[in-house]
């Protein structure tokens, strides 16, 4: 039998908030067995940004990545916020290792072709190309890895990759290994059926439900990717994929009725 | 009998020259066996610390931590200068993996008590208290490790520490393990009996000696705390320790005739 693996995803609406961030690494690391906590940015990265006199360019919802905002990530993502994260995690006892896409080459990436659309220097992840064997000796030794959105393209240079895409690939790559489970945190109890009312959260949303919800509109802007994101995980073989508040770690990793949305295939 | 570790430290004079990085890099990606790079800082976190509105704050040549330069250096050092290095290492083919002493405990530190000068976010690194059997694990998978200048406090606190400093706490940590031979690379060939003539260079340098130069000033500056970390090095089981020329770094690392300056204890 496989063991568990947790790949647990926060973005900014936990790193941008001092409480809740500190309650969600307690939580996390509490959390037993093998685990990887992959982080986005946060509002810091803007503000930081600006302070150097940059501002961010967007082309439809998506962050174009040209060389200046390049480094501002790699400094921001790849520096700040993930060292600062293995930091708080020692002290809570919890051994923590950082890392990017490019260390020992965790994950690979293509530079997105130049379409309609030029998103400069991003990556978009090679799943069959995960640095598997060094996840594995990390976590075996007790190891939690912490990992920033940035993979590399192995040719130098350092690519901005999405952090939900980031963490459905690490668990993908996992899944012949562990006992893969994969939790999207996000500023919701899950899925909500009425975007209104935060209590319509959806227990469970197939391929086919996810299809009709788009037709209505019901699912749209930011969730959009993550959800496909997570569908793409858990066609993967990934054994549990939830989307849900950091807030309900353990109850979304672990517990039979998850007050999250769980994705199934 | 020990397999050799080579622990090579670069600084600002050769971060700052871009083909003088590229250089030594192909030169730090050729060696063989198992290897530690340690960087210091460069100009780039001066510069950027400049567009963010920071100035540099010196007492005594040294330079004072203030939240806000710690907020700079973990971004610069831990993030775009460190993971730039591994993606540069990887493009050459040589497995590197990025740390600061926060990931997995490799190195804990004390912050400096306050004395005359209240140094800020500046941490001592405890020796004894090093990760070896982290260092261990990945340089027996071939991982060449790069360490940025920073520690922590295991309080959830970075620490801002000498990259002089930390190359000789690892080395002196890892004798028991392995035969240890450590490079300090800095802008001469070597240390220089006469400051005005670069090919002056000492051949090896004792205690007694070390003791005459500083007391007819004919060593000073920089170079003193970077001979001082030589030392306690030395003076701790190291086999080799050298400061010299990273355009010299097989030859010194490997040679009996080496171009730079032997520490002998």
């Amino acid at each position: 039998m496989k063991s568990v693996l947790n790949v647990v995803k926060i973005g900014g609406n936990v790193l941008d908030d001092e409480q809740a961030l500190e309650a969600f690494l307690q939580d996390f690391a509490a959390l037993s067995g093998a685990k990887i906590l992959v982080h986005g940015g946060g509002k810091i990265a803007t503000q930081i940004g600006e302070k150097m006199g940059l501002k961010p360019h967007y082309i439809n919802g998506r962050r174009v990545t040209d060389a200046a905002t390049l480094e501002l990530v790699t400094m921001v993502y790849g520096g700040l916020i993930n060292r600062r994260l293995v930091a708080a995690l020692q002290r809570l006892g919890c051994t923590a290792l950082g890392l990017s896409g490019a260390d020992a080459n965790l994950m690979p990436a293509r530079k997105r072709p130049v379409g309609e659309v030029d998103f400069g220097w991003v990556g978009d992840p090679l799943p069959e190309r995960v640095n598997v064997a060094l996840v594995k000796t990390l976590v075996s030794q007790g190891v939690a890895l912490v990992m920033s959105p940035l993979t590399h393209d192995e040719a130098g240079n350092l690519l901005n990759t999405n952090a939900d895409t980031i963490s459905a690939t690490l668990a993908q790559a996992l899944t012949p290994d562990f006992e893969v489970r994969l939790l999207f945190c996000f500023e919701k109890k899950g899925v909500l059926s009425n975007p209104g009312d935060d209590n319509s959260v959806i227990p469970s949303l197939s391929s086919a439900e996810y299809s009709a919800l788009k037709a209505k509109s019901a699912a749209s802007g930011g969730i959009l990717p993550k959800l496909d994101n997570a569908f793409q995980a858990a066609s993967k073989g990934v054994s549990r994929v939830v989307i849900g508040s950091a807030q309900d770690l353990h109850r979304n990793l672990s517990e039979r009725a998850i007050p999250g949305t769980e994705i199934i295939v």
